[in-house]
């Protein structure tokens, strides 16, 4: 598996506010997923949850996680990322959730009364696709 | 978790092709996560992978999965699937992957060289939600 740090084209393509599945473990191990909005900063993975999302307990009871982020012009092109959710803390002033909305739809979050928590990841190893082809890893 | 049979809203846009990430489990039971073409028959999920594929060798050793399916006009409209592969088999004359190809890009599959695998799922249980929102569960 290619480790990070990442290739120009990769870092490149999440930077975009691209649509993503993000797995975790529920408690008996089995894999649970759920498409999510995600931030990076050239190192780490942001996603934010409402605090009563399952993902949450998962990422809480186990690090162990995995992104799939689909280019938004052409979801042929595709990166997988393995991690580990490094740091959990609560969003008391809603900055990572509204970090997330302005990425994705350019305004603040609409729904201001749901306690949130950001998750930032580290990674792993990544594989990159397009049209099932791997992507050349460096 | 609302259980199969999945309402008349889930089962119309399961039939349509889209987008969808699966989630299977690495020996090590960590999550893997990537992009894939599926069918629906009104119970049960295809999936098809080249002979190669380590989410192959993951459903081969544990037959849980999760896919998160995004609704083709909008990936704000998703249902996850729960789920166990309960067959695996060898897709020698490729009907399972043209299956696929033709639903996806109405033409046979170009790569008639590689070996291919089809995995049927059964489903445990199912979330929708739009805009966050969770969908009706019947």
């Amino acid at each position: 598996m290619p480790k990070p740090p990442l290739p120009p084209e990769a870092d490149a393509m999440l930077r975009k506010p691209n649509p993503a599945v993000i797995a975790t473990l529920r408690k008996d191990g089995s894999p649970h997923t759920a498409a999510t909005w995600y931030d990076w900063d050239g190192s780490r993975v942001l996603v934010n949850m409402a605090e009563t999302r399952l993902r949450l307990d998962n990422m809480r009871r186990d690090d162990r996680v995995c992104l799939t982020v689909m280019d938004g012009s052409s979801w042929y092109r595709q990166l997988t990322l393995y991690g580990r959710v490094v740091e959990i803390a609560d969003d008391d002033d809603l900055s990572g959730i509204d970090r997330l909305s302005q990425r994705y739809t350019r305004q603040p979050f609409g729904n201001r009364g749901t306690k949130r928590v950001n998750a930032w990841i580290e990674l792993d190893g990544w594989y990159g696709w397009e049209n099932s082809i791997a992507w050349p890893t460096g």
